[in-house]
Protein backbone atom coordinates (compact mmCIF):
# COMPACT_ATOMS: atom_id res chain seq x y z
CA UNK A 1 0.00 0.00 0.00
CA UNK A 2 1.16 3.85 -0.85
CA UNK A 3 2.27 6.33 2.02
CA UNK A 4 -0.57 8.13 -0.26
CA UNK A 5 -3.45 5.69 0.63
CA UNK A 6 -2.39 4.76 4.33
CA UNK A 7 -2.13 8.72 4.88
CA UNK A 8 -5.60 8.59 3.82
CA UNK A 9 -7.14 6.12 5.40
CA UNK A 10 -5.57 7.06 8.58
CA UNK A 11 -6.33 10.67 7.67
CA UNK A 12 -10.09 9.90 7.63
CA UNK A 13 -10.22 7.26 9.90
CA UNK A 14 -8.73 9.97 13.02
CA UNK A 15 -10.90 12.71 11.62
CA UNK A 16 -13.86 10.81 11.85
CA UNK A 17 -12.53 9.69 15.66
CA UNK A 18 -12.67 13.23 16.52
CA UNK A 19 -16.07 13.82 15.01
CA UNK A 20 -14.53 16.85 13.22
CA UNK A 21 -15.55 17.42 9.51
CA UNK A 22 -14.02 17.88 6.73
CA UNK A 23 -14.78 21.43 6.56
CA UNK A 24 -13.54 22.15 10.15
CA UNK A 25 -10.21 20.29 9.54
CA UNK A 26 -9.29 21.88 6.05
CA UNK A 27 -10.23 25.33 7.79
CA UNK A 28 -7.76 24.59 10.73
CA UNK A 29 -5.22 22.90 8.57
CA UNK A 30 -5.75 26.38 5.76
CA UNK A 31 -6.70 23.58 3.40
CA UNK A 32 -9.52 23.58 0.70
CA UNK A 33 -12.06 21.20 1.46
CA UNK A 34 -11.84 19.46 -1.54
CA UNK A 35 -8.07 19.15 -1.02
CA UNK A 36 -8.71 17.36 1.85
CA UNK A 37 -11.41 15.31 0.44
CA UNK A 38 -8.71 14.03 -2.29
CA UNK A 39 -6.42 13.72 0.56
CA UNK A 40 -8.39 10.91 2.28
CA UNK A 41 -9.07 9.35 -0.90
CA UNK A 42 -5.37 9.10 -1.59
CA UNK A 43 -5.24 10.74 -4.38
CA UNK A 44 -3.02 14.13 -2.95
CA UNK A 45 0.37 13.53 -2.97
CA UNK A 46 1.01 15.78 0.39
CA UNK A 47 4.08 17.26 1.66
CA UNK A 48 5.45 16.82 4.78
CA UNK A 49 4.87 20.39 6.06
CA UNK A 50 0.70 19.65 4.94
CA UNK A 51 1.37 15.95 6.55
CA UNK A 52 2.81 18.00 10.17
CA UNK A 53 -0.46 20.41 10.07
CA UNK A 54 -3.14 17.86 9.62
CA UNK A 55 -1.39 16.39 12.39
CA UNK A 56 -0.66 19.40 14.88
CA UNK A 57 -4.95 20.15 13.83
CA UNK A 58 -5.69 16.16 15.15
CA UNK A 59 -3.66 16.34 17.77
CA UNK A 60 -1.48 13.41 16.74
CA UNK A 61 2.10 12.69 15.59
CA UNK A 62 2.21 12.60 11.87
CA UNK A 63 3.70 9.08 11.85
CA UNK A 64 0.20 7.92 13.05
CA UNK A 65 -1.36 9.45 9.93
CA UNK A 66 1.77 7.83 7.58
CA UNK A 67 1.78 4.10 9.35
CA UNK A 68 0.50 1.06 7.75
CA UNK A 69 -2.58 0.87 10.42
CA UNK A 70 -4.20 -2.98 11.01
CA UNK A 71 -7.29 -2.17 9.44
CA UNK A 72 -5.91 -1.19 5.94
CA UNK A 73 -5.73 -3.87 3.33
CA UNK A 74 -2.28 -4.50 1.76
CA UNK A 75 -4.11 -5.33 -2.01
CA UNK A 76 -5.08 -1.23 -1.93
CA UNK A 77 -3.52 0.29 -4.82
CA UNK B 1 11.44 18.11 15.65
CA UNK B 2 9.74 18.75 12.63
CA UNK B 3 9.28 16.28 10.07
CA UNK B 4 11.42 17.58 7.66
CA UNK B 5 14.26 17.52 10.23
CA UNK B 6 13.02 13.68 11.21
CA UNK B 7 13.38 13.27 7.67
CA UNK B 8 16.63 14.82 6.56
CA UNK B 9 18.63 12.98 9.56
CA UNK B 10 17.20 9.81 9.05
CA UNK B 11 17.69 9.73 5.27
CA UNK B 12 21.71 11.07 5.69
CA UNK B 13 22.20 7.85 8.11
CA UNK B 14 20.70 5.50 6.29
CA UNK B 15 22.09 6.41 3.26
CA UNK B 16 25.72 6.52 4.75
CA UNK B 17 25.08 3.53 6.48
CA UNK B 18 24.44 1.85 3.43
CA UNK B 19 27.96 3.39 2.09
CA UNK B 20 25.58 4.84 -0.82
CA UNK B 21 26.64 8.42 -2.38
CA UNK B 22 24.26 11.53 -2.40
CA UNK B 23 24.61 10.94 -6.10
CA UNK B 24 24.18 7.08 -6.27
CA UNK B 25 20.87 7.74 -4.18
CA UNK B 26 19.67 10.80 -6.05
CA UNK B 27 20.23 9.17 -9.02
CA UNK B 28 18.16 6.08 -8.29
CA UNK B 29 15.75 8.01 -7.01
CA UNK B 30 15.33 10.10 -10.20
CA UNK B 31 16.35 13.38 -8.09
CA UNK B 32 18.92 16.41 -8.55
CA UNK B 33 21.26 15.60 -6.11
CA UNK B 34 21.48 19.69 -4.65
CA UNK B 35 17.67 18.26 -4.16
CA UNK B 36 19.38 15.50 -2.06
CA UNK B 37 21.46 17.69 -0.22
CA UNK B 38 19.07 20.12 1.02
CA UNK B 39 16.68 17.44 2.17
CA UNK B 40 19.28 15.81 3.90
CA UNK B 41 19.63 19.08 5.83
CA UNK B 42 15.93 19.54 6.65
CA UNK B 43 15.59 22.30 3.90
CA UNK B 44 13.22 20.46 1.85
CA UNK B 45 9.15 20.17 2.03
CA UNK B 46 9.30 16.68 0.28
CA UNK B 47 6.25 15.00 -0.81
CA UNK B 48 4.96 11.34 -0.10
CA UNK B 49 6.14 10.18 -3.38
CA UNK B 50 9.53 11.67 -3.15
CA UNK B 51 9.73 10.06 0.25
CA UNK B 52 8.45 6.85 -1.04
CA UNK B 53 11.14 6.70 -3.60
CA UNK B 54 13.89 7.68 -2.05
CA UNK B 55 12.70 4.76 0.72
CA UNK B 56 12.21 2.39 -2.08
CA UNK B 57 16.02 2.99 -3.22
CA UNK B 58 17.27 2.31 -0.12
CA UNK B 59 15.48 -0.64 0.75
CA UNK B 60 13.40 0.78 3.57
CA UNK B 61 9.80 1.24 5.30
CA UNK B 62 8.76 4.98 4.26
CA UNK B 63 8.14 5.36 8.10
CA UNK B 64 11.96 4.90 8.54
CA UNK B 65 12.67 8.10 6.97
CA UNK B 66 10.24 9.83 8.78
CA UNK B 67 10.27 8.89 12.50
CA UNK B 68 12.13 10.39 15.48
CA UNK B 69 15.31 8.36 15.58
CA UNK B 70 16.88 8.51 19.18
CA UNK B 71 19.62 9.91 18.11
CA UNK B 72 18.05 13.14 17.03
CA UNK B 73 17.93 15.46 19.69
CA UNK B 74 14.81 17.32 20.12
CA UNK B 75 16.47 20.67 20.34
CA UNK B 76 16.68 20.52 16.47
CA UNK B 77 14.14 23.26 14.59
Amino acid sequence: MSLKSSFGINLQRIRRGQGMSQEELAAKAGLARAYLSGAEAGRRNATLETVEALANVLGVDPIDLLKKHPSTQDNMP
